[in-house]
């Protein structure tokens, strides 16, 4: 049964506007929440209406304080946005100048004119500024919506677990669906606007819509590096002086730093996640488009069968959608303990519905048999004809899938409290915060394990069954439940600035409980978060990395891990990850040492502010944080961004290929091990505080020598899983589709040989 | 000029008996220091003179109780000898067992006859007998001078720093000697033995000959996890019952684990150091040897050219004699100041008298001309040969020479607190432990980048010179000037144990102060060692790893990137390093708790220990320490003595090759870092604790809250640069011998492609 291409051109925008109209009834949702006291909703829950109507009095100042806090955040939040993407945007026009002109002016390949390579460069450099745009937009649009959401979500925790769930879920669950609706609109209407210019010419279309993820990853590069280094700066600075120095409580709202510290939730995991995660959609699409247009897909010009990654994404807002109904409308966790459950539960079942789906999708809109060129293993010739069914592209969607979850489901066991690895990390602080730290850094290596052999299972297979093509949808796979994942991974961040403004707002101890087992599952869910965005990020920069080596032309003998060029690569490659860590968690302990500053300052300068008289001046921190952020952004993002431009000019396409393998197989393992090993140490310190079992308890609670070590064990976590480990993601995709971009320029330097080695005539 | 056979079978093993002998002689300078007190020998520097005279009341007695608690350790360190080697003597038969079985029963290649086979497989045995015989007789010698050495460089320590440190050095130097000596000689035996029964097939003995390098690495790679293990064991449950449950001062002989602490450092950085350098001495001449059997050398049976690596490494002892006099004789260091210079100083001056001779060796045994076998990148066939010069030999090992002398200064930059970054390590210690642990892993993050790019140079340079005979010479001119680099990495632990008999004698606060200095210079060579390890353990680890590739017949396509199999091994390889280090720590986590329940029970069950008058157990501790070392040490090794077997046979010699690149790219920078990071955070603590400068003072000194944060680095540090980075370079260096050794064996598995695919059909 083939796939009339007017419907699929009328379905997948179709679906897309589903996605952003559903995002916006959640937010009518989650909006039906007043934020200016006064009705209560009744609870089905008989415990907790009776620790409502115990709070009762006093509640309009409560709801009124809780409103002018989440302003503060929201204005700090504007003001971060507004001055990052005004560098974004200096950025985003010196880098559009640098693709135009480099891509513009090559040498046109055979068969290709200057026009050719012109109308390459110029729509490159629109695919590029949309990506980037629609990165921005993503960003923002997620930071307003949990902005929105954290003092409703603390408000609707004094009502019962329940509804602070569902506000908080729903809205995630808003970023999620806007986020995937965007994306894929976007991405659709370039295709099918430049499609009216490049006419018959797939190759060279889908070449420019590369453009795309290069714009969409750069983006978020500096959104997780930017937002990083700003949320672990505020967090340590605010807690240094406040904590330490003037002994008032964490989140109390005369600390000056405290607003910049919940602004750094939002800006750190809300668009940091958000643009890393959309930045993983765009190129995992972006590279199985690329490499299906020198199939016989593209060739023979198959509108249903190029359009399939992009119809996987469009059916996976049906399924994300159907399950998003489950947590929010027909089963909702209602006590503590369901919490982390039906978080999990809406990752097995969107993998479930998700499946047959796959299988669908493949069987209608994919010839039965198509041909992909792969690189041949004979030395005749440079490329094989593969024949491929279509059944194998579910088999490959379905590995992505199962194993994205496989990756969740061991990455919540290594995180969460409820498991022995985390108990045991927790045990180790009896004998202080050095046994405390060595058993959280040899977790974080051991959970390198599965996640290596579920990407090493996907890669074996995906290429085996439909070469680079395959890889590119294991990725896919992994992230057609994208809007699930990231709604309950911005649950995270919303429950935790809850819990700040529930401390702020002094809603009392018994609604503090309630948001910090929110906010423990939270922990958890960006945990899990970061493991699909390191699994996907391996995946996409692998395919990334195979349509770069088609378009630079190199087979396999020049790929051969026994060229030295390669090898050394290889060696450089597997270091950048290191050095870049080196400078992002440096930078972190710079940029909190700043905000100590200007916290110190303040109290020493405004007169009352001790006393509660006075109110500080949160912006000010928050534009010293942003400042700190932007500056110390700039080296590793240079980094990034300059490493795969020079390899590959200097020293040749071969040289680049192995730092780009070697920066991914390097890259995965500190990744994962980093994110893992913070995510322990936060919920060891959780496990202590909230003492929820007997081993817990025996471990003495808050303030004792355990809690003190695992406090420290927390703090070191910090930059490892909330800065350098995701940016990490973003360094290995950034460097594959930076490389995939400027192939035909590095093609050109000395017909990829380097300019190094060509001036020494080494070529 | 052309260099006489017979001259060259002389000067070998004639070079081998020098290195011995000055070894003996340096031991009969050491053992003339008297350990029954009285005879107090005059000293050139007045000051020191001056102290030497206050102490003169008591000597006898203190004397005395050093050599009584050197007895201790002496005894300790046996009786661990015998436990490990027993074991390991187990090993060492089943392991014999399998590579004689495995190698004889594979179908002859083209060419060959079973009986051949049969020869490969026994001789191959022989020499892996031969060669974890001398690792083993390596580490025992070292542990004997070390553990002689100690109580002689305390009791010295009492009439200057000159005297001390010229003990500690040379009894360093004997260490060095002895093993460059023994090395050597059981080497050129074998190769002269061995000759008699492989006749012509030259290719064939050098391919059994590598089964020495296999001997001493897998002999090496038990010694440096379990001596690791145990030392870092004994360190963490001494203090942890001693200083904090039972608050006595570090090293009190009331302490039963402080035996065992310092018996721990001559079995992990002495005895295992030793057995690992000795290792990637034995491999990289072996890597070098079974490479040049099939060049021309080996074709045409140019003797002389053949025993070019046995040169190198011949003539190396001459320049490391003649330096270390230097250090003993001409120029000793005499103030504390100049000790880290004097240990520089070795190593620079080494290497500028190293490298004229390794110009005249190349010019002199090498033919003007010569042609290697190297990987085709035509697709036409699989070699090409590549005309080679003697000068391109002198180049590699120059890059070799020099590039490791890089790779120790920028290690001393990293690790030594007379520079910025372990001063700013220091500093980051005023905000708590927190900030000193985040600064300390960025530190050691950065110090990846110098060596990762020497190597990547020196991987350039040998291949484009010489192929992967080119990377084996790079790492035999790292290794060229052993003698030294053994020499100077001994003297740290010597001077750390003599600072320990200084403490449990009584000898004074003056005389800890001269033992710190020399520790504190030490744990900077260690580190220093610790670089040279990694970087020649990487060169090795690849040259071993191109003639696996050799021998295990894969091509250039073969090996290529592109390739599912050779990628998800690169993947899977890159894992390996973080599971290894993830059990090691762990390992030393719990076996640090079983010393702390001994060190209680004795505390508590024998009466007058607290009060000096009762003797503790210490041999009980030892072995406690000895058992859990020997049981913790079995997985982390299983991981690595069978990963290349398996994946071999299983998954096919494309997918071990992609293991081994992998392993060892994401290897060498995990061990870089964590060497690093623990030799910056040790003294970060002790330039805390000296208060040499102002800024040192400024942080507070011993006790202050600044040292507790140093402290708590510091015992995080512990594993990470004693036991698992360390352990690292065996991991990589033993899969790729391994791999090496047991290539037929797997080409044998269904020709290559593995058990697993070739059972499915997939091959």
């Amino acid at each position: 049964m083939a796939a009339p291409d007017a419907l699929i051109a009328a379905f997948i925008p179709a679906s897309a506007v589903v996605a952003i109209l559903f995002a916006v009834f959640l937010w009518k949702r989650v909006a039906a929440i007043q934020m200016t006291g006064g009705r209560v909703l009744s609870s089905q829950n008989g415990r907790e209406y009776l620790l409502e109507e115990e709070q009762r009095g006093g509640e309009e100042e409560i709801v009124a304080k809780a409103a002018d806090i989440q302003k503060s955040i929201s204005e700090g939040a504007s003001s971060f946005l507004a001055t990052e993407y005004y560098y974004l945007g200096i950025f985003m026009v010196i880098m559009s100048v640098v693709i135009c002109s480099l891509l513009s002016i090559v040498t046109p390949e055979e068969g290709r004119t200057s026009a050719d390579e012109l109308r390459n460069g110029v729509f490159s450099t629109i695919a590029f500024a949309l990506g980037g745009a629609t990165s921005i937009l993503s960003g923002y649009l997620g930071m307003q919506i949990a902005t929105f959401a954290n003092a409703r979500t603390a408000v609707e925790a004094r009502k019962g677990i329940a509804p602070a769930f569902m506000c908080a879920f729903r809205s995630g669950a808003v970023m999620g669906f806007l986020l995937s609706g965007f994306g894929l609109l976007n991405l659709f209407l370039a295709i099918t606007i430049f499609s009216k210019f490049f006419g018959d010419d797939w190759k060279g279309l889908f070449e420019a819509i590369t453009g795309y993820g290069l714009g969409g990853s750069s983006i978020a590069l500096f959104g997780r590096v930017g937002g990083g280094i700003y949320t672990k700066a505020a967090d340590v600075g605010a807690d240094l002086v406040g904590k330490v120095e003037k002994d008032i409580p964490e989140d109390d709202p005369r600390n000056p730093a405290v607003i910049a510290d919940n602004v750094g939730d939002n800006v750190g995991d809300i668009a940091g996640m958000g643009a890393d995660l959309f930045g993983s959609f765009a190129e995992s699409t972006c590279a199985a488009l690329v490499i299906s247009a020198v199939s016989s897909l593209g060739k023979e010009h198959d509108y249903a069968g190029m359009m399939f990654p992009l119809l996987i994404s469009a059916t996976g807002i049906f399924v994300c959608l159907i399950t998003t109904f489950l947590a929010t409308d027909l089963k909702p966790a209602k006590v503590i303990a369901e919490i982390e459950h039906t978080l999990k539960m809406q990752l097995i079942i969107s993998t479930l519905l998700m499946t047959p789906v796959a299988l669908g999708v493949a069987l209608w809109s994919l010839p039965p048999e198509f041909t992909l060129s792969v690189p041949s293993s004979s030395p005749d010739k440079p490329f094989d004809e593969k024949v491929v069914k279509s059944w194998y592209m579910f088999v490959c969607i379905s590995t992505g899938l199962w194993g994205g979850l496989l990756v969740g489901l061991q990455t919540e066991y290594f995180t969460s409290n409820r498991y022995k690895p985390v108990q045991d990390v927790a045990d180790a602080c009896r004998t202080g915060a050095a046994t405390d730290i060595i058993f959280g850094l040899a977790l974080g290596y051991k959970s390198c394990i599965i996640p290596t052999i579920v990407i090493g299972v996907a890669i074996y297979v995906g290429t085996s069954l439909a070469g680079m093509f395959g890889i590119a949808c294991c990725a896919l796979g992994m992230l057609s439940t994208l809007a699930t994942g990231l709604a309950i991974d911005a649950y995270g961040p919303i429950s935790d600035n809850a819990g700040g403004i529930a401390e702020m707002a002094g809603m009392g101890e018994d609604i503090r409980e309630r948001t910090d087992a929110l906010d423990a599952a939270g922990n958890t869910t960006a945990a899990i978060g970061k493991g699909f965005a390191i699994g996907s990020a391996a995946l996409v920069s692998l395919a990334l990395f195979g349509a770069y080596v088609t378009r630079a032309k190199i087979d396999m003998i020049h790929s051969s891990i026994l060229d030295p060029r390669v090898f050394a690569g290889l060696l450089l490659g597997a270091m950048l990850p290191y050095w870049f860590s080196a400078m992002t968690m440096k930078s972190v302990g710079k940029a909190a040492l700043a905000m100590v500053h200007e916290v110190r300052r303040q109290f020493n300068t405004i007169a009352g502010l001790m006393e509660g008289t006075a109110r500080p001046d949160y912006k000010r921190c928050v534009a010293i944080s942003t400042q700190a952020a932007i500056s110390e952004m700039i080296a590793p993002g240079a980094l990034v961004i300059f490493t795969p431009v020079v390899v590959g000019a200097l020293f040749g396409t071969q040289c680049l290929a192995g730092v780009l393998a070697g920066s991914l197989v390097s890259g995965v393992q500190l990744a994962v091990s980093m994110s893992n090993t913070g995510g322990a140490w936060d919920n060891a310190k959780k496990y202590i505080e909230a003492g929820a079992t007997e081993h817990a308890r025996e471990l003495g609670g808050k303030g004792s020598d355990c809690h003190k070590a695992a406090v420290i064990g927390d703090t070191v976590g910090d930059p490892l899983k909330d800065t350098s480990g995701p940016s990490l993601n973003i360094l290995i995709k950034l460097m594959a589709v930076e490389s995939l971009v400027f192939a035909p320029f590095f093609y050109n330097c000395a017909h990829g040989q380097g300019l190094i080695f060509s001036f020494f005539g080494i070529a």
